[in-house]
């Protein structure tokens, strides 16, 4: 067997091995190794303060004022100009982020640990819909929420979480994808599920009920709750598959709304980057694709790891809302996809593909081979800072990204 | 346009405008005028007491001793064979009940509201799935379930759906297609939604947290929670149906273990029965089709009104269990209902099938001139007394109870 079949052998291995486990919620501070004081972590590869698009840098000028660097928002742009900010990737500090991807100090953030392997990945709580965080917000209303999230709702959901001993992902998962969830655009089943497990263990560890009868409406008002989870599952599965000489599968697809990058796992943390694309999709009363950011996000996590897009098929009600057509259109979208892929994932099927398993483990030699480019489902932010969400739509990772990357790797085994 | 496809238009018309909104959960002798003392409702069309199924005799045994009318089952069964006892079907009390359908006066029953009409229907509380009273359950543990029911989960239950006015079926409904349920033998999805809807009430109303935190891990941890919510939505729906003269509309399908009834519009409360078929499916661990009891319960208001087995395409992951085949075959069975209905429901909807709406309106002409039977999705249980549910399966309604209603009708409209 050639050493990049071999390769190619363990890195599925390690994929479908995987065991993840949400189990704790703590300040990021003392989740994360190196961060520290005037810090921002952000989605996607490395970008410079100057190349950030609008939501971007509203984010970036809100979670500075969250965390108190700066007065306010003029001052927080201010002091990010003369570099009073240090800027690094979540993907460089074992977390990923969705859309504008912020992960500084103080916020809570969720944990999942891959018991196979004994690695740890960070993602913060999901802020709900419409104007956050994520999406670029940055106004009194969304920091508020953020105060919220630090100071009552994450120790709740950390108690909670310690208090039956973690909740583990890969079967909920499964079980997610027979409720028409893809886990990207659509989480509504994972996130009731993940309601169901933790509501007796949210009562039995709070003292005052007004508090907790917030949480569980946070938690269970929220139909994207649970897609900040998926993403640290996400991470938590793909990181022991870096680094395996040889092996041309993908380990992390990202965009920080400027450029999309991506990781292969025989050419270790090396970026192969290209301009991001733009979502087709569907967009909210009174905006338009005019309004709309390029594509942003670490949450192509989900599809690295054989969901969203991938998993289209499972939710044939998410393809409507992203404007990817019916439910014909929706397998079609599988059924391509298992084609830039080296398995199917035996333990989360489709049921209306009569169980096929979601295609796993993307190779960049077949995505070059096809020209099949990963379709993404996403949200879409307003271009503008401090708007927020303006729709949801299906993208394509740039071809450039996955030709780079071969090349690279071709290089590296002197095969070029 | 003749008298019967103007009934049935009309009977369409009601059936679509319903509008069913789960109320309140109230003792059953609150609810319910005209239940007394030693009354006992069950599943299905009348049934004597020496020609009720061994479940049934289980459940009624269980449910004297439950109401303190006997001192022990032995007790109960002696009662029983000397009269003690007055029988009706809980469809001649605005009830329904799944199963053996056990409803007397002290236990809980919730109330759902067509808001449409301002007629009401009620329905027990789901206990749960194994050994429990709806299959024939009746020892200590069922009793102690039903108690716990009565004392603290039923009153909790009823403090949180008035608190929040009311908890709205139809969407909710409308939401769960999306999620793979049929709302017969999978409610995972509509179980899920209601504990979101609910939970914070139920922290909101709770001063008790281990209460609380048992009554959320009850309602979370049964996956079948919303059938009998379904259920009383059903007969709710169903009720206003009733008595529109020359309509060939079912208004209402049900079993008793021994035999299957059917009502008609046209026809008014009359009921036509036939022999109770076999469930065909599958079998929990340790159990064969010699140990089922033959078809039985109330919940077949759920296929008279669209879901159920009519709605199969909604949930390929339910045809798995219940032995139906793959998502193919769920698919064709929900077309072949399709062929005896009226009029599919453009609120309820189908996504794997491009949101064909649920087949809606049966016609007992239709029926009898295709032959083709309504496919119900059911739970099978042990033939004995005492033990509970052994599998699960798909059954047909007897063809002979539609044609005596088209005679009937025929007859009645003096066509015959």
């Amino acid at each position: 067997m050639d050493i990049i079949t071999q390769a190619n052998e363990e890195a599925i291995r390690r994929m479908l091995t995987g065991d993840p486990v949400l189990v704790d919620v703590v300040p990021a501070t003392e989740a994360i190794d190196g961060l520290k004081d005037r810090m921002i972590l952000h989605a996607g590869p490395p970008v410079a303060w100057k190349n950030m698009c609008g939501p971007m840098r509203g984010a970036v000028t809100g979670i500075a004022v969250f965390e108190g660097w700066a007065e306010n928002l003029a001052d927080a742009e201010e002091q990010a100009d003369a570099g009073a900010f240090e800027f690094h990737p979540n993907h460089h500090f074992d977390a990923v982020g969705p859309m504008t991807g912020m992960t500084t100090m103080s916020q809570p953030v969720m944990v999942v640990e891959n018991r196979a392997f004994g690695n740890r990945a960070f993602c913060t709580i999901n802020e709900g819909l419409g104007k956050v965080m994520r999406f670029g917000g940055n106004d009194l209303e969304v920091l508020d929420r953020l105060r919220w999230l630090r100071g009552s709702f994450g120790p709740a959901f950390g108690r909670a979480l310690r208090h039956i001993d973690g909740l583990p992902l890969k079967d909920l998962i499964a079980r997610g994808l027979t409720m028409g969830d893809e886990m990207h655009q659509r989480n509504i089943g994972c996130s009731s599920l993940t309601l169901r497990a933790l509501a007796p263990a949210f009562a039995a560890t709070s003292d005052e009920n007004d508090a907790l009868s917030r949480a569980l409406a946070f938690l269970g008002g929220n139909d994207q709750f649970f897609l900040n989870i998926a993403m640290a599952m996400g991470k938590s599965v793909m990181d022991p598959v870096r680094d395996i000489e040889g092996s041309s599968v993908v380990t992390a697809m990202s965009r920080n709304g400027t450029e999309f990058g991506i990781r292969v796992s025989g050419t270790g943390d090396q970026w192969f980057t290209a301009p991001v694309e733009m979502p087709e999709g569907l967009y909210f009363p009174g905006f338009t694709s005019d309004d709309a950011n390029p594509d942003m996000g670490d949450s192509t996590i989900v599809e690295t790891v054989g969901l969203g897009g991938f998993a289209m098929a499972a939710a044939p009600a998410v393809a409507g809302f992203v404007g990817a057509g019916t439910a014909t259109e929706a397998a079609a979208t599988t059924h391509a996809m298992a084609e830039i892929v080296h398995s199917e994932n035996p333990e989360w099927t489709i049921p209306s593909l009569n169980y096929l398993g979601v295609p796993t483990g993307i190779d960049v030699r077949y995505v070059v081979e096809t020209g099949l480019a990963p379709t993404i489902n996403t949200g879409i932010a307003h271009k503008d800072p401090g708007v927020g969400q303006v729709g949801a739509g299906v993208v394509r990772a740039p071809l450039a990204c996955f030709e780079q990357a071969v090349w690279a790797l071709a290089d590296r085994l002197g095969i070029a």
